[in-house]
């Protein structure tokens, strides 16, 4: 057997024993390793700056929204109602007569997590996928990201110590570091695989769904892929403070060298004076950056060359380059040119500017899936410019009025995901305790006993959880 | 432009109008079917029964259910929470300012839904799938099933009066009843279909499958396409009433022919003088069976050709074959031979011969995804065996105790669904109210003001429904 399979037996081994924690169990466990990754803080914000070069603050608020995650997956295992359970009783005297059935969630069994490199707290190796994958009850095998090897190994460190002392399966989760293509390929095919879950580039989403369809059994691939995230930018709100607008855009297009899925890399708005003084404040701003290095040499190679390969083209005009990059175009010339829609990762945007609101629309409706679309924009703005919002909705994860789309606040309602190619699946979220809901599938039980069901199936709502009983809710 | 083509621009077209629905709009409509076929009962169950040969009790009884959907999703639509509403107020004084965020489902667009043979009414083109499509604010391209044509065009016919009266968009569900795989690959394969719902055949989903795959964009497709659906016989339940146990089975079989996705195919027991006995009361059973006409020509051909192909396997015993067909294997024999795992659609049954309880863990465990596993079992034998019913609940989408897996409640705890081979995805259900979680995606509205909200997320709850705010539950 391999190395690969044997993780992989072991995560299933693991699995038929993970699987039967309650939720308090679990939920311990989920604090238990935000407690181990606390205990490291120093250490961790130490070798995790050395390794990607992100500055110290940005890490220790990474690694507080780490800790956050994994107490909201706490609270949400607590809670209870994530697993959607209903309740329907028998009717012997109805014809023909109705049985007792209830419904719960399972976890899918093991989970294979892609590390990213862009976020080695939140969505590395103890990060929101793999959160969401121990929330559910799943066991959990995490490649972790070549570009901070010493960090997603002391993260790991402190995930086995919250085993331990919550005396779980060994290989509840489990570190492959081995790097190259081979074992993303092997993990995703593997038999024992019952879902992926990725956050990266398009190309290697992309690479981990076609190895996925090789299998002769389909399997969840929950891939995020990132977007342009456009903003749109409406003459009301231009009018009213451009500089202000510029500043805040700038910050968000630069905030941690743009390495974020919601980095806004597209900018749209109707040409004239407003846009042209929007332009110009952007441009000061851009120029006045301070950059830092990015996370990794193959990411900054990247980027230079796409920016290059960009600001070549006859149509596009660069406005600032100081590392962050900052150009326009032409709505018509957006239109022509398919590649000008792809994301760029790093702190650059391109303004697109068009002849009135319904080229606007054209631009819209030109872009794939996204994470998110953000209008910039007035009351009276959104008044006349109904079609703008429900475009923009029906493209994206999230949808934002008059905030920048980079922060993405861990909670219920969040909605880290869109249509296709933001992600390979837009009915879930890899963000906020949906996420949790990849992992899992219903089950109904029919006519059981009473001491045979699950506790948060029976009678007496031993865990006082929010459910359905013959269709009205009831926590009872 | 092909005719196909048309169709499904038009079903976007119609899907930019009917989304927009509220709750009381398309509940009314689903109602309002419900009424146009009931109105047509006597012609319908008239013409099915020509079509299908299905006997006017069953067709009655499945126009019946059909309705019921209906009126089901009418009411889902109704109530609300399933949209999965979820509100996080802003909190200014957060370090960061924490954003206001509110998520719910929205419809993903045009829907595919394939109709079934086996339910000319309940799983063909006002079935359960375009039911559920619709109460998700989708629009729907029903392919019909060649086996009932004037059926589906009479159910079509009642669609279409149900759309007038509602006032909705003439094309928000569209009818193709061109046959061949080619318009079938097409449909799938079309740039605007935004999801896909088949109930058949292993065969017949896989292909479709197959064709989603060759897409440049993925899209969900859930196909449900059968399972042997195991029934565990265990000692105790045998040695308390062989006959009757062996009467519930008979019945089990050969209902309706044995058409149903739920038929028990399999049944596994401990070999010994109580199986023996069970086994004579079957077979004299499945002697007395009346067999009908199955549905059409090529299931009758495709079921005669595999009861002789498996029959003439020389472990394979022949117990009864009287149209319906009964036979048995030692379980040695059945773990060597995987085609016996497959499903046989029609009234036939396969009794495995194990030589203990181990045995049929090593069996149950030899089995890929189930719709349905069932443990006929007493109090004493359930006590005994704790690890078979663990094994059941991991391969399937619905565990039952003492009842047969044919009929299929519709109701909120339903799932018929299961991991793969039994469907392509084990997070989703095709019977029961949360079949329609397989046609929306969620969307986080973010920092939007009150009046532009949809009426779900808006701080008064104008529809009262059931949702979270900052993490509690409430319908205020």
């Amino acid at each position: 057997m391999t190395i690969l399979s044997q993780i992989m037996q072991q995560s299933a081994t693991a699995f038929a024993e993970y699987r039967k924690t309650g939720p308090a169990q679990r939920a311990l466990f989920l604090e238990t390793v935000a407690a181990a990754l606390e205990a490291r803080r120093e250490a961790l914000t130490t070798i995790t700056h050395q390794e990607t070069h992100l500055p110290l603050a940005r890490l220790n608020g990474e690694l507080s929204r780490t800790t956050g995650q994994l107490k909201l997956f706490a609270n949400l295992v607590r809670e209870g109602s994530w697993i959607m359970a209903a309740i329907d009783t028998a009717d012997a005297q109805r014809t023909p007569p109705k049985p007792d059935t209830r419904k719960m969630s399972v976890p899918l069994g093991p989970v294979v997590v892609f590390g990213a490199s862009n976020f080695p707290y939140a969505f590395s190796t103890a990060g929101g996928d793999t959160a969401s994958v121990l929330a559910a009850g799943c066991t959990a095998v995490v490649r972790a990201h070549f570009a901070h090897p010493q960090t997603s190994a002391l993260v790991f460190e402190a995930m086995q110590e919250a085993i331990r002392s919550c005396n779980l399966p060994e290989h509840t989760v489990q570190h492959v570091t081995e790097p190259g293509n081979e074992t993303g390929k092997t993990l995703v095919m593997h038999p024992l695989t019952a879902a992926v879950a990725f956050t990266g580039s398009q190309k290697g989403g992309m690479a981990l769904l076609g190895y996925a369809r090789e299998r002769p059994d389909p399997i969840p691939v929950f891939a995020e892929m990132g977007s342009v995230n456009p903003v749109l930018l409406l003459p009301g709100k231009l009018a009213e403070d451009a500089a202000a607008l510029a500043k805040k855009m700038a910050a968000s297009i630069t905030l941690g060298m743009g390495q974020f899925c919601t980095n806004p890399g597209l900018m749209i708005g109707v040409a004239g004076e407003q846009l042209d003084e929007f332009q110009r404040h952007l441009a000061e701003e851009i120029g006045r950056f301070s950059p830092h290095r990015m996370l990794h040499e193959e990411i900054t190679a990247r980027y230079d060359e796409s920016v290059s390969v960009i600001t070549s083209k006859p149509e596009v005009r660069i406005v600032a380059n100081n590392t962050a990059a900052f150009a326009t175009i032409t709505a018509a010339g957006f239109l022509r040119d398919v590649s000008l829609r792809e994301e760029i990762f790093g702190p650059y945007s391109l303004l697109v500017q068009c002849r009135g609101e319904a080229e606007m629309l054209r631009v819209i409706d030109s872009l794939g899936g996204q994470l998110t679309t953000t209008l910039m924009a007035t009351d009276e703005d959104l008044r006349q410019n109904a079609a703008l919002i429900e475009r923009c909705t029906r493209i994206a994860g999230r949808v934002i009025i008059n905030e920048v789309p980079t922060g993405v606040e861990v909670c219920a309602s969040m909605v880290h995901g869109g249509p296709f190619p933001a992600t390979t699946d837009p009915r879930f979220t890899s963000v906020g305790a949906s996420a949790v809901q990849r992992w899992v599938r219903p089950v109904c039980f029919q006519n059981f006993p009473g001491h045979l069901l699950p506790e948060a199936l029976q009678n007496a709502n031993p865990l006082g959880i929010w459910r359905t009983v013959n269709n009205e809710w009831t926590n009872r």
